[in-house]
């Protein structure tokens, strides 16, 4: 087989698997305690929400990635998850617990159960609460990752193709899997050592498991030499016997497990805990769909949460798990009798004592010394590695090292940690620096930092809500978006099918956009183009004692803009047309408004965010210079290239240079305290204005006005620039500017000062994705 | 005031007044019998329709334009109703009588008045019948031109902020108007002699009337010396007694109107029949709105329709309009008690002997000769011009012309044709001339050529179907189009708000479309791009043997593509990359699908027309050479520069050339009879490719198709490009090409071969202006 391999497919292809990944954890008060608050409501229906739900508790909450193509999407995506609760219990001030084993737990009834909606839900609750009778709620709390894999498209049929078989695709399928789950129940002993972070137990676990254990003080007790406890004897779902299924065959498994529930081992397929399932297309008729649709991809469960990684799960573990499934499948297989009481014994012996230094297992039915026998597996993984160039030297060597030198394992890393500290403190003390990591940056999307922020804004909140997510278009921004049904296609945040295909056009469109306002009855101000100065100066005499501004018809940065907001004589009109001929060949005479300028931005029927944008500036403080200050001010978290920041750092260029100079400044001048040095004429976010919101502040008259100029275009989505006089007053002098069509969101979700809009929401919300 | 023009107006915005025309005429056999047939349903409801109507019978077609603020905007609009009408008409085989006098008509009970619809409809026809039976039927199918004139509103505020007065603006326009009008009155006279043309009358029409008139033979009569019998005693609309209002202010006017009913001379004031008429805001409450609101524009009723042109008046006789209504203006006055009595005898004495060189009239009660007193108004006429530059000296000749040499009328003129031809036959050979000049442009626009063609042809139908028609934006190809409350901007014909703003995005990334298209089931050629040689050479054994098509990225008119339609081993396979890649920087590998390329236009949910693109060719007839079929091609009249034209005149160029080559040809060669040589590899239009309609011919299973592809966009104007092997065999292979989000409408609409497609009218449909 490997030589298909070596010989048709790539290095890529054959490492081109699909990856998904669910992740437990407990919410917890900042003390450790299990929260025991309900389920954040943001996140919706547990049963609808597919990326954020619950597993057995309301105060467990379940991450689940889609199913992806390589290592690096699905870790980025599982990051995304994991910031997006670590934010939003955050708010609550509660914190995700990093740790499988559970924080500090009260007595079973006080274990809160996971509610659930509608009948779904019935059953959901009915479950859970057998278990609770059957198992206890303490072991139920526990928490770890389940791994699911399955081999890709292009290396099954390309092997199936190749090999001179008689067997159909799915028998061909069936056969690959039933052999890789079989190889990984021989040796899954080594991903527990590898892999395991269950040294010690908090005090409030179950008694029983508690005093087989060392005591180290803090409310800890742990096992000398033990690697996870959630693998071994006080681990949490385990059949009340040993069960040993048939893995030979497909049917003979389903033929199995149906003797099982014949006998009253089971009640049904679901309970059979195993630490590799075979997974069927249906999961709500395991067996049947098993039988007629064969095994779609591989569950196991074996993996605990990685306390050291904020997901749970590293990614050189994630990479490794790749190349082993593949080993698995290369690597031989000898049959007898107790094959799989064998590979028992192994599991609970690393479970238990993996870093004992002379741990010796069963490998066919002699015992080796484990050492040996992880460095022999890992060797092979090494050469399967080396014969078909896959370059994954790197997480093969940390394994080797973990092996070699068991210091670097989790399991140890953490049991020096919780002598230490204790359970609690430790695990707090990660948490902790987990929701400052995922604090720091929470206007950015793991796994979307290439797309725009406002696409990140959104595809964060229909996350969060469990709105189903399907990236189309990268580059393009487009992203697909359902729920119950409903599909919609967004490109950049806001181009959606709630705007019809004129507004936009209507809107590029700047004469036309005069014309609609004005019909609708809404200020705009009148202005007149002139193509030369003869032209302009014969039309002069007509603009005496006005207020008008006169501008180039393209304006950069206010230059070559007169303003006569007292009126001008001819000779001061003639003088600005000039000056404004010096920076265009066509000039614009307008109506003066005075005022500052604010964007409106609307959604739907709503003004959902007014900013008024300021243009870069510094405030003293009587003792730093311009340059300090401006040096303090870009220190803000926001502060970046403003591409992928939501602002710009200010750069003291020759403009800028220019404009403090007329002002009979340099940056070397130290302003008096509190007073506002502007470094531009203009606003713009891009050459490092601020970003001041105004929402609560704008007279709710405005924001009327707004929303008439947006409905005249039949608008939907619209960002509406408006001169005002006084925006706290209604009877104030105003004039609409300019309206967009694909407006900003960035500089109002995440402004310089003020209140954060949340716009992912009333985004969602007017496309009718959520109500 | 003649010196605030001068000193405070440009001459283009003195010049710069309202202009609307209605133009009556009857619909008639081609045999000069009236029409018998209703009106053509396709122009609507004729109270709603606002541009073509009825007048008193239902086969008298009244155009009416909109105000326009140019002539040349007031003439091309009435071309366009005239070419509207009269392609309309034509495809019934009826004729638009060119002539203000009735063609052949019956007696009065065989004349059919005008039906309508609804309540208001009731009354018009009621009005109607009233008017039969007071006046008969025969006087009432005389036509004529209603000329209506406001002036400038710049116009009207210069003079009235300039001028020292205590006057509202309402009072100062209601004196300026009616002093407009009285001097009309005064002066009609000479509008009669310049631009009448009612010679002669056919013979059945009312008995007195010929009586009195001198029979030439062919069924027609004549006046010696007579210049318009519609302005004489045998006109149309005349009241039984003559009434002179009082014309001195408005509140006089309105004090002897309502004198006038309470004697019952008239029974209302619209019964009041005036050379010239005040218009009122509000014309349902001609009076009360006269009174309140002031006289809005003046509305002439002298002018003939002008045989000699297609849209019954000629645009010189606008543009001298245009200037002697500030003639008029400007023109003192001189009251006598008989003054309109006077005028009344004038009018008369014209009408009725105008072209008698020694006609004498009453100038202020002395007689004098007509021709000096007529050079005598024209020089003063001459002067304003002079004086304020406005450079209207053509038009004023073209007049003083008539005056001087009065076979240069259009009375004259006709009366010698139709002494010659009599009057039907004169009239049906203008009239025929008229649809063959109309049929010829019948896919431009007048008035709208510089708009795209597409554009055109929207507008063209909705002005057909009474559609209101607003032109928004020229360049951009804006139009709002209303009916009945309902408001739609369009662009570029197809741009509306049916559609939404993320369909056209998502269809313009082929990437996307594909994914979308797979998504909905459709089929679509399975393609892979390859960036470089090494890349593709190392992919291409798995395209051995399969039907594959090579091609570079972007190409152009077929070069560098190579068809593997058999399979390909992998030498060729090379040399197919090789050659792609000579093309571009990036080749396509796509599944190959053999047929031919047709384009589906789905508009809603209808696939309305389906076309097939053949590159440029000619068809062989044995003699001539290549380069001479090419010439009598692009005779065809739809063979232009393909952007004012449906279909390019083809070229040969070098690639042209290089192409025949390689077939061992020459422009020189001769081919077969029936031999068709193609001159090109590319099927586009714009290269003088030919449009073949298969509308008809296309089996119904790819239409569904098509308009399977259009719904999974939601896209309601669509253009899909579907390869097919046998287009009437609903097995057989096929792929969908691409798809358009701004189709073309143009060569459906008028296509090389098979039907014209009415595309205006499904577009109307589809954004719901008609059902």
């Amino acid at each position: 087989m490997i030589e298909i391999l070596k010989n048709k497919m790539t290095p890529e292809s054959i490492l081109t698997a699909g990856f998904g990944v669910e992740r437990e954890g407990l919410r917890v008060t900042p003390q450790g305690k299990l929260a025991l608050t309900p389920h954040p409501p943001i996140f919706g229906d547990k049963l609808e929400n597919p990326y954020i739900t619950t597993d057995f508790s309301e105060s467990q909450v379940e991450l689940v990635t889609p199913v992806f193509y390589s290592v690096d999407e699905t870790y980025d995506f599982l990051e995304a998850l994991t910031d997006i609760v670590i934010g939003e219990i955050g708010n609550n001030d509660e914190l995700y617990w990093p740790y499988s084993m559970p924080c500090d737990i009260p007595d079973d009834e006080f274990i809160p159960i996971a509610t659930y909606q509608g009948e779904a839900g019935k059953k959901a609750r009915a479950y859970r609460e057998k278990l609770m009778a059957k198992y206890g709620g303490k072991r139920q709390l526990i928490s770890g990752i389940h791994y699911n894999f399955s081999f890709g498209d292009d290396f099954l049929t390309t092997i199936w193709q190749e090999s001179d078989s008689n067997e159909t695709y799915k028998e061909f399928k069936d056969r690959i899997y039933l052999k890789v789950l079989r190889n990984f129940l021989r040796y899954r002993w080594l991903i527990i050592y590898l892999m395991g972070c269950t040294p010690g137990l908090h005090s409030s676990y179950i008694k029983e498991c508690l005093e087989c254990m060392t005591d180290c003080g803090n409310d800890t007790r742990y096992k000398k030499g033990g690697i996870s406890a959630r693998n071994g004897s006080c681990s949490g779902y385990k059949n009340e016997i040993d069960l040993y299924p048939d893995y030979s065959s497909t049917k003979e498994f389903i033929r199995s497990i149906n003797e099982f529930v014949k006998r009253g081992d089971i009640s049904e397929a679901k309970e059979l805990y195993a630490q590799i399932r075979l997974k069927p297309k249906d999961v709500r008729n395991v067996l049947e769909s098993l039988e007629n649709d064969g095994i779609q991809y591989l569950e196991i469960r074996t993996i605990d949460l990685n306390v050291f990684d904020k997901c749970g799960i590293a990614k050189v573990d994630l990479e490794f798990m790749n190349i082993f499934m593949l080993f698995l499948l290369l690597e031989g297989e000898e049959f007898f009798e107790t094959w799989q009481q064998e590979a028992l014994i192994n599991e609970v012996a690393v479970a238990e004592s993996g870093l004992e230094p002379d741990l010796e297992l069963l490998d066919h039915r002699h015992w080796t010394l484990k050492t040996a026998w992880a460095e022999d597996i890992l060797d092979k993984v090494a050469e399967v590695n080396e014969y078909l160039n896959l370059n994954q030297d790197a997480c093969i060597a940390v394994m080797q090292q973990r092996v070699t030198n068991p210091e670097t394992t989790y399991a140890h890393r953490l049991k020096v940690l919780m002598q230490e500290k204790g359970c609690l403190e430790a695990n707090l003390e990660l948490a902790n620096n987990y929701k400052t990591q995922s604090d720091r940056d929470h206007y950015r999307l793991k796994g979307f930092e290439n797309w725009e922020m406002s696409t990140q804004i959104l595809i964060k909140e229909a996350l969060t809500r469990g709105v189903k997510v399907t990236p189309v278009d990268a580059a393009d921004n487009i992203v697909l978006l359902q729920k119950n049904g409903h599909k919609e296609y967004v490109k950049q945040a806001t181009k959606t099918s709630v705007d019809t295909y004129i507004t936009p056009l209507l809107m590029e469109n700047k004469v036309v956009t005069k014309k609609i306002l004005k019909e609708a009855g809404l200020p705009v101000p009148e202005g007149e183009e002139y193509f030369s100065f003869q032209e302009a100066k014969q039309k002069l005499p007509k603009y005496i004692g006005k207020k008008v501004v006169i501008k180039p018809k393209s304006t950069n940065f206010g230059l070559g803009i007169c303003i006569f907001d007292q009126g001008g004589n001819l000779e001061e009109l003639l003088e600005g047309a000039r000056i404004a001929f010096e920076h265009d060949t066509t000039i614009l005479i307008e109506d003066y408004i005075s005022g500052l300028e604010y964007r409106f931005l609307t959604m739907g029927d709503e003004v959902v965010a007014v900013l008024h944008r300021r243009p870069a500036n510094v405030v003293g403080d009587g003792v730093s210079t311009i340059q300090e200050l401006i040096d303090e001010k870009n220190k803000h978290p926001y502060r970046g290239d403003g591409h992928t920041s939501p602002l710009k750092k200010i750069e003291l260029d020759d403009q800028s240079i220019m404009f403090l100079k007329k002002q009979g400044l340099t940056n070397q001048s130290v302003p008096k305290k509190d007073e506002m040095i502007f470094l531009r004429g203009n606003s713009n976010i891009s050459t490092g204005g601020d970003s001041i919101d105004f929402t609560e502040k704008m007279h709710p008259h405005f924001s009327e006005i707004a929303l008439k100029a947006a409905k005249a275009f039949e608008a939907k989505f619209c960002g509406i620039d408006i001169i005002i006089e006084d925006c706290s007053d209604p009877n104030s002098a105003y004039g609409i500017i300019e309206l967009n069509f694909n407006p900003m969101i960035v500089m109002h979700a995440f402004p310089y000062e003020g209140q954060e809009r949340r716009l992912g929401y009333n985004i969602l919300k007017t496309i009718g994705l959520i109500n």
